[in-house]
């Protein structure tokens, strides 16, 4: 029996606008190797901000439709068009990862009725999500929803950086915007593993929330001397790798040079092309959307900075580790990976003008979930 | 018996000034493995004015010191105090490569004993150099030590960005500041190793002389459709990987923008998280002093921005890469490895303010050689 249901869908627009809409979908009767499972929790993350909002101006937010069929549309500004182009006109769902209950199963996959799922797979602002088995994982027992929710892009992400380091000879991690859900498992992970973590926030609370859970490095980015500061922990930790969550601006460069400071205190002999360490900064989200600043000068000629995604990095480490990283975090769901949801929205919500601007601010911890099953 | 001779040396001194000065150097006899070599050719390359000059300001030269023993000092703008950290107060030799004739010779090398000779290791800006065996190159009969003075830098570094390139599976180049001699030495490296070649230069002049040597893509950055011209070529080539002189502002983030709309135009499916295609700019010069600017967000995630430098590209390499690379440059060196000067000077020439002036500039096509042997 088809299934109907909602779904969030953002199109950009000839026109310079950006449009949110909740359409209704159905679904066919699942094949043999797939499910169609009823949504109930998806996190927003800023990686599901970038399809959903793209480059919007908020402040231009313009409301319509009605109570159950909300409209929401914005005005893109002109300067960012031209990255618009190849999603023009096109209706997009939105939201990689949620958790469900399965509700109709295909012939192969009878056993999975009425069982709890995690979902990596887009589309996930939505009351039903149909899937191919390998896009679920079944929950450990007594696992909520909420639980398994996250349960891909930032365990798999923070998983992803320690693995990234490891392979490519780091033996110390940095990291930006480190009070995040994905920065408080990566300090998790980073204690478990016996990897030194430098953490860059933007507060005080945050560096203390850090040190609560173990963090031995939490820098504040606002003390005047955050630079002295930085290069001290990098002289201690070794660390030659950044993972950066801002992208704009010049943090990710001044790491960079604090990381060629703390090399250039053993060097014994000037060289004009610097020291000899190789240091690797990663830009993997774009908090801050203007240009990235580079004073490369101050860097030597020994350095990368590179964008990351989780799905080549999963590409290149293969199935072995990325089965090893799934398996992990089944195993810590609720410790390591545990996730924390500042507030529950049902999907009507999520075009709500307060709560639009809420989610949109991406303040560190506040982090929003969508359970459909509010309305 | 001892050699005396004068010595280029570059001073950055803490009270912010940079200064040149002629020195006497005293060698003794060399050992079993050295020899001394007369230098008679020296090029001054964009990579040795760094450590020449440093980030001095040109127009605050003053000079002093007498005919025969000038000097030269600048003031060093302070924000760019802080890279000279490591080399204040150190008299520093220059010239990283040179040409001239061994006037004597170790028990092991005495067949050396008048022979023409390139060589590499720095400190060329002298009348005497004592090198190891191993750092010089007797040169090919009949060829003058201005034919042997740029066996190493330009030809190394050219045939340099060909193997990274084919080492990391790219299929074609692009390249910056493409007319100066190691932009000519890398398109006939190309055309004889069929490697498409994507030039950007700065006027119709320098293209059109690239085209006379064989070029089939010379853009001029300057042009209103250059990145139109851009995205064209590189999805004619399929350039991946650019070498980049220039450093400063956003010409290479422009260039990986446009690989990332040349990826783009064969992508069927919109994805917020760009192409797959890995898009690689390689910094490997400082014509522009100014910060690296990257618009990212039109880069995807797939792309790398990093230092290129000769030495440690050398070392990744391997010792038969490289002697095959130099034995390359030997056998092409008065063809695809010719170089041309503009300019003869002295050494103590090298301080007179017009001339000094003349190679801090860095047009393209502009290149002086210093022979000692003038005065």
């Amino acid at each position: 029996m088809p299934v109907t249901g909602r779904e969030l869908r953002s199109t950009a627009n000839g026109d310079g606008t950006l449009s949110l809409a909740l359409i209704d979908v159905t679904l066919d009767d699942p094949a043999a190797d797939e499910v169609i499972v009823r949504v109930e929790a998806a996190p927003i993350n800023p990686s599901d901000l970038g399809l959903l909002l793209g480059p919007a101006d908020i402040g231009s937010l313009r409301t319509g439709g009605t109570a159950e069929r909300p409209e929401a549309t914005f005005a893109i500004p002109p300067a960012r068009m031209a990255s618009m182009t190849s999603r023009l006109g096109q209706s997009l769902p939105v939201g990689n990862e949620g958790a469900g209950t399965v509700v109709a199963a295909g012939e192969g996959a009878q056993h999975l009725q009425g069982k709890r799922v995690g979902m990596l797979g887009g589309a996930m602002y939505a009351d039903y999500r149909k899937l191919k088995l390998r896009d679920i994982v079944v929950l450990p027992d007594g696992a909520s929803a909420a639980d398994g929710a996250s349960l891909f892009v930032n365990p798999l992400t923070a998983l992803g950086f320690v693995e990234t380091a490891r392979m490519e000879g780091h033996k110390a991690i940095i990291h930006t915007a480190a009070a995040s859900n994905l920065g408080q498992m990566l300090q998790k992970i980073c204690l478990k593993d016996g990897v030194p973590l430098v953490n860059i926030v933007r507060s005080d609370e945050q560096a203390k929330m850090l040190r609560a859970i173990g963090a031995t490095h939490a820098l504040n980015s606002g003390d005047t001397d955050f630079p002295a500061q930085l290069v001290d922990a990098i002289v201690e930790t070794g660390a030659t790798v950044a993972f950066d969550a801002i992208g704009g601006g010049s943090l990710g460069s001044d790491i960079v040079q604090a990381m060629e400071q703390a090399a250039s205190r053993t060097m014994t002999e000037y060289s004009r092309y610097g020291s000899n360490t190789f240091k690797q900064l990663y830009i993997y989200g774009a908090l801050d959307l203007s240009p990235t600043t580079l004073n490369r000068l101050s860097f030597g000629f020994q350095w990368s900075v590179s964008g990351w995604l989780l799905t080549p990095f999963m590409g290149k480490a293969g199935a072995d580790v990325v089965g090893r990283m799934r398996q992990r975090v089944l195993d810590e769901l609720t410790t390591t990976f545990a996730s924390h949801y500042s507030r529950v929205i049902g999907l009507a919500e999520a075009l709500d003008p307060d709560v639009l601007r809420g989610y949109e601010r991406k303040a560190t911890g506040e982090k929003y979930l969508i359970d459909p099953t509010r309305g």
